[in-house]
């Protein structure tokens, strides 16, 4: 799954703060000329949600935004701002724990989130108070990239876009993959056989998900401005594999 | 949390198959020195959990156990080996979900593990079924092997030991730590405030279990045989934190 030799990661420097609009091959490009790399076929690219959603144009204001009774209750409830209530609510197909201070619901893209992953850091509220929404479709984001980059660049590259997510049994948050283009999100070993010509018995592996937590690592969680980190050395299928096959079928949740 | 350059993973090559009462130590010294690489102060030396099992002699032969009346009842039901269960319930502290094909319990480590965490892949059975159980004390293991390349190489260096977990919510397993010594298995970000000066709301990091997904990707899952893995370019503390940090407290699971 990794070549020899090594696995590399870098982020790119020179990303400027994004505005809805932007053109994110356009920043891609431009920071990758900043920080005197150049793509090569199998790398991975791998955006911060927050950027994705920012170029387009998930930014909402609260004052535009009318809570309704159930996000006036539950808000009570959690102790949250009832219009960022109001937003979790409308991005949710679910709420599955509702407890002061926590709302976990499950979004419409099938990812189980606190908050729906409607986050307030790292925007600027320019004096009011903004949350930003997770992309519409962030597969179809991480294609649209991977697209231009193939135009602009003439490289066969894999684009992931990852958010910092909870865990049921887990402190802390990990890297996770919610939007996966040129790669497959979860690797199949099934047939395959141990060093002793056993069949495996781990049949799954979260591949995009390990990747997702490995650029994690170099991205940082604060101020440290590094929202596209470049992954080289997963040896991975060119097929677009899609963020919806890490999440577990409704049916199969064991622990629902 | 990561330096301005890169991060780089590398697997040491000339691992052994590794048999009960090895120095783990001298296998890493000597796999670096077949590699034709050296340790840095600051590294990661990533252990797949199946090696420092099987240095530690958690090989058991199915033949010398017996199963319990729990064991065979919950053998039927999940179809497996009853003294493979037996097993399995000699390890957990809770059986948590009973189904054909599946069982997951709360390991006494407090993992929330299918099968326990024992595996019988990638052991050579020698014509009779093994299984191999996870190490006694993991965080011991790391610590222990820590303090050996401290003094073998004279650095220093943190320790992880790794396995493979699945998820409640997703689909695909991913490296998770379940041993920990040098670093900080969880970082508390509180009080750190975004590129706006905001306060975080995401306040910890799974800091062990993203840097033990990134090793999973170099290792591989099948007979790929590269248990030991470098990671290189993590800024960490050099305090020895405990995989037991990375594991929820039952009071504070939303979803028992």
């Amino acid at each position: 799954m990794v070549t020899e030799t090594s696995l590399s990661l870098f982020p790119l420097a020179g990303v400027p703060l994004i505005e809805g609009g932007v053109d994110l091959a356009a920043v891609v490009t431009s920071a990758l000329e900043t920080s005197g790399r150049s793509l090569v076929d199998g790398d991975i690219v791998v955006l911060a949600q927050k950027i994705v959603s920012k170029a387009e144009g998930r930014l909402v204001e609260l004052a535009g935004v009318t809570a309704s009774a159930q996000a006036i209750d539950i808000a009570r409830q959690v102790d949250k701002d009832p219009r960022l209530v109001e937003l979790i609510l409308s991005e949710a197909q679910e709420v599955m724990r509702v407890r002061k201070g926590v709302l976990i619901v499950r979004h419409r893209l099938g990812l189980v989130l606190a908050n729906a992953g409607i986050d307030q850091s790292n925007i600027d509220h320019d004096g009011q108070p903004r949350a930003l929404l997770l992309p519409v479709d962030p597969d179809a984001s991480a294609r649209t990239l991977r697209a231009a980059l193939a135009e602009r660049c003439g490289v066969d590259v894999a684009v992931l876009i990852i958010d910092s997510l909870g865990r049921a049994w887990r402190t802390g948050t990990t890297g996770t993959a919610i939007g996966v283009a040129g790669m497959p999100a979860l690797l199949d070993l099934r047939g395959r056989e141990d060093l002793h010509g056993r069949r495996l018995e781990t049949s799954e592996l979260g591949l995009a998900d390990e990747v997702a937590a490995a650029a994690s690592l170099v991205m940082g969680q604060a101020d440290e401005g590094r929202p596209i980190v470049i992954v080289r050395g997963v040896e991975h299928d060119r097929r677009d594999g899609s963020a919806a096959d890490l999440i577990r079928p409704r049916h199969m949740d064991l622990f629902a």
